[in-house]
């Protein structure tokens, strides 16, 4: 399949390679952990178009490498985002029953069960990466470091805690909000395919990349309030319906579409400055930018 | 302070380094996830023997090391332990009120904040392993990817879902469940404190672990029975209460009480297959083999 066309919907050679590899993942089969197992692989294919992991590798593949190389790190990025929607989506935070188009975990598990499953995924995530990741070992331990930041306190569920909290009563605190709960997680998946390729200067990787994590939550704020249940695979209208300050609620269906154009525009312009054939990532912001799901 | 002394109660300065670096700990401060941070501190702070910590200090020690230079991944484990009881605590899991003497997580910080703080100290468990362990990379990696296989669906989560799942028919599945519930996580302690400080075989360590391991759960069985719940720190009778399968509930106090001594002999016995002052190695058999909480 040619890749490099900038018009190219989405790259779905690499979208097969991750598929293929979460499809084909030993979670720990064992008779008694059956269930457990089960309700980590529910969530975790339940489809998506696994936007954290193929940045990986269209990051790693616009710096030459072969991307498959960095399958076990991408992999891992899957794994913690799918065990963050399952902890996300519990009656005790955001009491969601629906996401990508079926029950949630604990809907179908039972609370117990996906309580376990996204601790499970989040464990077993930091064992692919660094039990079978291939590389120097200083570069794995790099792009294992980054990953455990990008999910911390000051990452991901720094980020969750302000959501639920409610911590985001000034402009600049909802960007935080976000940085912190998508964007340091979708910054690490870029970061890890630069340094799993040998990148020295993960910099400007992450330049380009923190404006995709924007990007990425203003249109799902957007898609939040205008999106269509049945595409989009989850609830709609949940955080209107809880108070959530967000993007739109902020600054109008109109004002979140300016902004995402704008973030869309620093993203190509950062894009710009790297090394390589980045098309694969033009096209993935452009994804990111017009997704409707 | 001298150590070394078969008969001391506890290598106290082991503790008091572990303590002192679990105070000192910014688990990233930012005004706006400082409850998150209250909460995770709460639990982590909440006293207790470190027996995790201290045998990772213990085993570099009788290795010669300085056992400060393995404080990050000591550290990291008693995190990861305390992640592990403030879910094992949730309404949705044994549903337990009281734990180290104190209300659980959920009852002071509600169950939101207890599932991310839960998350959260798991997650900067191996930001500091992977930020903060100094090494060489290679055995950093070596000691991280046992911490993690440890704690996932083949250690801590598996062993956390056939408690809750009953699935510990057979005798042979009751020693299953608790090898990986708790047995792993101590186990990676050693093994950790053996590898941090240049053992190339980790083999006879993690068999003298197995039996410290197995040694800790049927005392835990045989507290959770017949210990004051005032000393102990944590309800008691609560395994019988949810008709749980115990070493007591199997085979009596009596053979609970033959079965520890056992393993403790056993425990012994591989010590002495290990090189160096293993002194408070033996220290902390003992102590597990007769606390009271």
């Amino acid at each position: 399949m040619p890749h490099g066309q900038p018009d190219a919907p989405y790259p779905a050679d690499l979208l097969k390679l991750v598929e293929d590899y979460l499809v084909a993942l030993d979670l720990g089969a064992d008779r008694r952990a059956a269930r457990l197992v089960e309700a980590m692989r529910y969530s975790l294919l339940a489809g998506g178009k696994r936007i954290r992991p193929v940045l990986t590798l269209a990051t790693a593949r616009s710096r030459g490498a072969d991307p498959a190389a960095a399958l076990p790190a991408a992999a891992a990025l899957e794994l913690i985002h799918t065990y963050s929607l399952i902890h996300d989506d519990l009656p005790a935070i955001d009491d969601d029953t629906l996401r990508r188009g079926r029950p949630t975990c604990h809907v179908t598990f039972g609370e117990d069960i996906a309580i376990l499953a996204g601790d499970g995924l989040f464990a077993e995530a930091f064992n692919l990466l660094l039990g079978r990741q291939q590389g120097k070992p200083k570069v794995v331990l790099r792009a294992a470091a980054e990953i455990a930041a990008a999910t911390g306190v000051q990452g991901m569920v720094g980020g969750q805690y302000m959501d639920v909290a409610g911590e985001a009563a000034a402009d600049d605190d909802l960007r935080t909000l976000h940085v912190l709960k998508t964007g340091r997680l979708i910054e690490a998946a870029v970061v890890c395919g630069a340094v799993l390729s040998g990148a020295a200067n993960a910099a400007p990787y992450r330049a380009f990349a923190a404006e995709v994590g924007l990007l990425f939550q203003i249109v799902d704020d957007i898609l939040d309030e205008a999106g269509e249940e049945g595409e989009l695979g989850k609830s709609v209208g949940k955080d209107r319906a809880q108070n959530k300050v967000t993007y739109v609620s902020r600054f109008g269906m109109d004002g979140a579409e300016r902004l995402a154009a704008e973030a869309a525009e620093r993203a190509l312009e950062r894009l710009a400055a790297l090394p390589g054939d980045t098309s694969d990532l033009a096209c993935l912001t452009a994804y990111i930018r017009r997704r409707r799901r």
